[in-house]
């Protein structure tokens, strides 16, 4: 089964698919500084929460790389703060690009006494370390996503978490790869996720490369299709989830889980411990990013709405926990009532 | 207030806005023979349940206004059944469509008697009584849409049952135009409605035109915006009304009165007689059309989803009458139960 190299380290430089150019055009961009780190969040060319975790990971690297031996070190973690403040801004509501910069500046800082190259190879070897972790964390969401999923036939995604929103296996689709290579043929349902289509142009892209049968729907199919008694389960990826269980994710997700329950048909949330916000308390507290008005009007190049219409385009929603069957983690499965169980979660030495 | 002339009989041939070419493009076509009537209602050069049947209505004309008077009865009937059964094949799920052509073939078929011209005068009478009816019809759905929605302020529609969808006023959109002549002010969010996006391209472009507050958002984020408090009430058109209050509409509906009953938001469905199909007793009889593939993988002329994936591409859904407040109507405001109110109204001797 082919996997796409989504986002690694590469001679010196962070190769990533531009995934904009998606699904017609698969090519890869060499980055090998801050400000085109930034870009290609900001852009959409490199996207989903641990993805861009790991973009400015690299990024946090990038931005001190150059910086010669003989800098003050007072000079040095203010260009790293900087740098570390600007990548955190491409983006507001995914918190593992924070979560993943965080780790980064709070590693540097420990060093605060090495000489400059030392601490550079210390951010480089974090960086990987971010990467490697990912890459773990999602086969381990997969291993037990399957032994949850397995049951069922027929599932649903929104937008894109799979390989192309992680390192490797993705975090949504990862117990659908795992399925794969333990024989298991899941049928997936994509919602093609207006207005940027990561649902068609992405989710459907990989799945199929990966061999894996897909069906694409628009976004206003999915409670239909389930009337009909063709989705089984509901699987998503998330941004940002609260210690009550509330969810961040790509807009329309919300939508998804409210019809989902009105055909009890479960609906999962598959995610690292780094999307989990120890701090937060609800998802009334999340930033929500809203988007420019011509992601709507000329979705495709083409102006589909008249001039001077107004639009209302948040690129995320809230789902609240009270919708949630059950997230599932590197750690396991979690379940109701998340208010008693994610707590307990995240405030475990572990996490 | 500009109002836009859908369609209309005109110096001898049916004009009609072609629909496919908004919001950028605003032309009339005019037509003068049946087989263009057909393929004007397939590719949804007209659309809008009321809209189809008058198309239909003088379709049904245009198939007979070229024949000579010498022509014997039986010829004559032949091709008024078969051109009949043609123009109705070219969309199965709304009902307007065989309402109107029915109504021709029964007005032909009193004055079988009569000579050939005479047949064809009461034809293309029957057409502008049919039309006219709508004028009529909307006009009245329109008072009593306002006189319930008159408390709200912010309406909720999706696809198009505006003007564009009939001769003038529309049904959905009938309530607001009726409210603008009367100085109240409604504010409506537009879905875009995918895949075709008549809430982008149609519903936007003729409440701008009219001078009305719209908003576009994406079909996926109708229930974030109600989770935010910024929808009053939904209204949309409708296809086919079944008995038991069961309502083919534009694939999308049904989520929408799934998510609007989530937040207790009142979900309204306006519709003229000739949507409620008094024969079908539940929506599972319904005809749901399935449109082709290229409509989700190649929205806007450009491909959006990789070669060889599935699709599923239902124009229509059912949405349950149990999710209906009320069906606004030329005769009122029929309410639940409406196993009781729909039955009481339709086998009434005026329906």
């Amino acid at each position: 089964m082919a996997r796409l190299k989504t986002i690694y380290w590469n001679n010196n430089t962070l190769r990533m698919i531009d995934q904009t150019l998606l699904p017609t055009t698969l090519v890869s961009v060499d980055i090998t500084d801050v400000k085109d780190v930034y870009n290609a969040i900001k852009t959409l060319m490199v996207r989903g929460a641990p993805a861009i975790g790991i973009a400015g990971a690299y990024g946090t690297y990038l931005g001190v790389a150059h910086l010669p031996e003989s800098i003050d070190k007072d000079t040095f973690f203010d260009v790293l703060t900087k740098n570390a403040d600007y990548l955190n801004s491409s983006r507001p509501t995914a918190v593992n690009l924070s979560w993943a910069i965080n780790r980064m500046v709070r590693c540097a800082k420990t060093l605060v006494a090495e000489p400059v190259q030392k601490i550079k190879d210390a951010l480089l070897a974090e960086a990987h370390a971010i990467y490697e972790l990912d890459l773990k964390t999602c086969r381990a969401i997969g291993e037990y996503g399957y032994e949850e999923l397995k049951g069922f036939t027929t599932l649903l995604t929104h937008c894109n978490a799979g390989g192309l929103a992680t390192s490797e296996y993705g975090t949504a689709l990862a117990p659908i790869y795992i399925g794969a290579e333990k024989g298991k043929k899941f049928s997936v349902f994509s919602d093609e996720t207006r207005p940027l289509l990561q649902g068609s142009r992405i989710t459907a892209f990989e799945l199929a490369q990966a061999g894996i049968d897909v069906t694409v729907i628009c976004d206003n199919m999915a409670a239909y299709a389930m009337s009909l008694g063709k989705i089984d389960a509901v699987i998503v990826g998330a941004d940002r989830i609260t210690r009550n269980g509330d969810v961040a994710n790509k807009i329309g997700t919300y939508s998804v889980a409210l019809v989902a329950k009105a055909h009890t048909i479960p609906f999962y949330v598959a995610a690292p411990l780094s999307t989990f916000d120890a701090v937060m308390k609800t998802g009334k507290e999340i930033p929500i990013e809203e988007r420019a008005a011509e992601e709507i009007t000329h979705g495709f190049g083409k102006r589909t709405a008249p001039e001077n219409v107004k639009t209302f385009n948040p690129a995320f929603d809230v789902t609240p926990g009270t919708l949630v069957t059950a997230f599932i983690t590197e750690k396991g499965i979690i379940r109701p009532p998340f208010t008693t169980s994610l707590p307990a979660l995240l405030d475990a030495p572990h996490a």
